[in-house]
């Protein structure tokens, strides 16, 4: 990690050590099967369960509706085609977000194939969910509601106690992609009322290959996997022990050190934030200027795109992202972006910084050093600079 | 460990320490998303693309074939979920055995739900599919045949090559679930002319929670994880890098150490079984006596129950297993045993001992020096044993 400054955290996070150490024993010497008859993987059986009740305390669920997965996307995939594969006699409509992870909309997509439909909901500039188009969506046949509880990208947070209210009045489950925010974020499930909550353990300090459904017990789904019995039955193949020990202890650590996490989290993203603002003429900030997850800043650039910034603070050592991992190989805009209804060249330029609790002041102190004279070299090179310069002059702005 | 003898390999294996020392590193150092664009990000990309050739030569695959899962389980599913919803325009039928794991049994069983007809094959009285019935369970509308490679209680091989051939005859994919086999026997994938494989990492001295399925190229499978772009669009989710790493490298030691790791456990297997029949009245070996696993032995205590003979072990601190370790809590007989033609009271009374590369001669001593007199003790106390000893006697063997 020498000279490396990381603000990709919604991508991904380091594994916090006590994360590690706790998973360590779990690899060669009490490696039994949990599922085993014996002493020896009783005991192994135990930790498991312990990790199922860290995590279900950190949202405040009872640890039988906690169901751990491969990771968040398997949760999120558990989660819509287990209600519409155990519901589709019940009914076939889906009621979804154009700003939702790829992991919820290529799967809603999917279900198309066996005739489910989908109804995409718009968002306004903020990428905040429209309520009356939401409200106006439900039909007769609608049997899930999935919207996400902060954005990747944006970090946008979606009023999901209002969603849950009007799910509940419609008798139509409720689920959410939280995999931004449980860990950074105060989630209670039974006082919002979500039926269904997807968590990612490499989000939140734990390891990759490892996540949870919460299911609300009543709440009815075909198992994603089939097989053997565990899980209660909900998700078969042998437990990832390892991995449930580290969500159990990273679910804990972040239970207890939230609000420092917060308070640390959000001075380095505010003041990063206000410097770039200060510092850089045409910069605007993406996502709601408050119901915004604090350690999120994504922004764009006018007149230049989001690859070029990215190169050149790779070059010196700044690891960010341009719209969501999942998609940054691509050349493709963002859709969460698109949906906020930025232009295609706007959106291309976006830039996404996304702190964690590792960070420190110093990486702000990089940022700052690099990223004005990136973005003036870049905008000196790029012929849509010029115009958009154009423009400017003659709405009178510059 | 210290006491533990653990002859329980076929439901899982400890992580081999260089399997563990090689992960650890990816999970707070280098920690990055490999999606991700950065030249942080691209190295641990090339990690995970060294694992997936590591995995591919174990094998003789294309990297390119390899899909990492979060286990042997989910790789089953995908297989055949992914087939059967890829091709459900082309044909409904699919062809398994009676002997297949609750991973494939289960899937297809739940496939039903879609339409879909499931033709399930007898096996003979050592465990092995009857291909004759087999080539007359061949529809039109057939689109996979799933047969195992070796099974998990009795360690019976399946004749692979001959399905194989035959199902390529009649242009119908064919599926392996080789959890039991890839690294302790040589497989050539494109050698037998299997369409799809399933291998995982935790009974191959590799972690839990990763796995992999082989799918060869112009196989079309429906994704089972939908969302992102990893894996070649075909399995989303952020990578388990360290899962990967580990199950590289425990590929990579498979492959180099099959042979001297099959002398070492052959050994102790043949020993064990030896003294077994030799010391033990009226024990039963089940499976096929040459067509094997060399690490397996199971075998039936006439007029016992497998549960007492366990806790009896289990207190001497052995580690075994009654049928296997996904059904172990609970008190049906294998339906493994039960498809072998073996009645209800003696599959109950089954004992599975499995090895791995790490057990000594000790383990071999131990098991030889308590369960003589478990058997006996067991035996004094049993109904069923005086039921069998008069049957005996009339059938003039006592």
């Amino acid at each position: 990690m020498d000279g490396i400054h990381y603000l990709d955290s919604n991508a991904t996070t380091p594994v916090d050590p006590r994360v590690r150490e706790a998973m360590i024993p779990y690899f060669t010497e009490r490696f039994a099967n949990p599922s085993a008859f014996y002493r020896f993987a009783q005991e192994v059986r135990g930790v498991v369960e312990t990790a199922r009740e860290r995590v279900a305390r950190l949202i405040n669920a009872d640890p039988q509706e906690i169901i751990f997965t491969s990771g968040g996307t398997e949760a999120d995939n558990m989660a819509i085609k287990g209600v519409a594969f155990a519901l589709r006699d019940k009914g076939k409509h889906i009621i979804t977000s154009a700003v939702e992870h790829h992991a919820v909309l290529t799967t809603c997509q999917y279900l198309e194939k066996f005739g489910f439909e989908v109804t995409v909901l718009p968002v306004d500039r903020y990428g905040i969910v429209d309520l009356d188009a939401l409200t106006q969506a439900i039909r007769r046949d609608t049997i899930l509601i999935t919207i996400m509880h902060a954005n990747n990208e944006t970090g946008t947070i979606e009023p999901i106690e209002e969603i849950a209210r009007i799910a509940q009045r419609h008798g139509i489950y409720f689920h959410t992609d939280a995999i931004q925010t449980v860990g950074k974020l105060a989630i209670d499930v039974k006082a919002v009322g979500i039926d269904l909550l997807s968590l990612s353990g490499h989000k939140m300090y734990g390891p990759k290959g490892i996540g949870a459904l919460y299911a609300r017990t009543g709440v009815t789904i075909d198992p994603l996997v089939h097989g053997g019995h565990h899980e209660r039955n909900r998700r078969a193949g042998t437990e990832n022990v390892p991995g449930i020990v580290g969500l159990g202890m990273a679910a804990e650590l972040a239970r207890t050190e939230l609000s420092e996490n917060e308070k640390h989290v959000r001075a380095l993203r505010d003041r990063l934030e206000q410097e770039i603002l200060q510092r850089i003429p045409e910069v605007v900030v993406n996502g709601h200027p408050k119901k915004r997850l604090f350690n999120t800043l994504n922004c764009c650039f006018k007149g230049i795109e989001g690859e070029g910034i990215l190169i050149s603070l790779d070059f010196e050592g700044v690891c960010a992202s341009s719209g969501s991992a999942c998609t940054s190989g691509s050349l493709d805009p963002s859709h969460v972006l698109l949906a906020l209804g930025l232009p295609h060249e706007v959106a291309h330029g976006s830039l996404r910084l996304s702190f964690n609790k590792f960070n420190t002041e110093e990486d702000v102190d990089k940022v700052i050093e690099v990223l004005p004279r990136i973005v003036e070299r870049l905008r000196a090179m790029s012929p849509l600079w010029d115009v958009e310069k154009k423009i400017m002059k003659m709405q009178g702005k510059a």
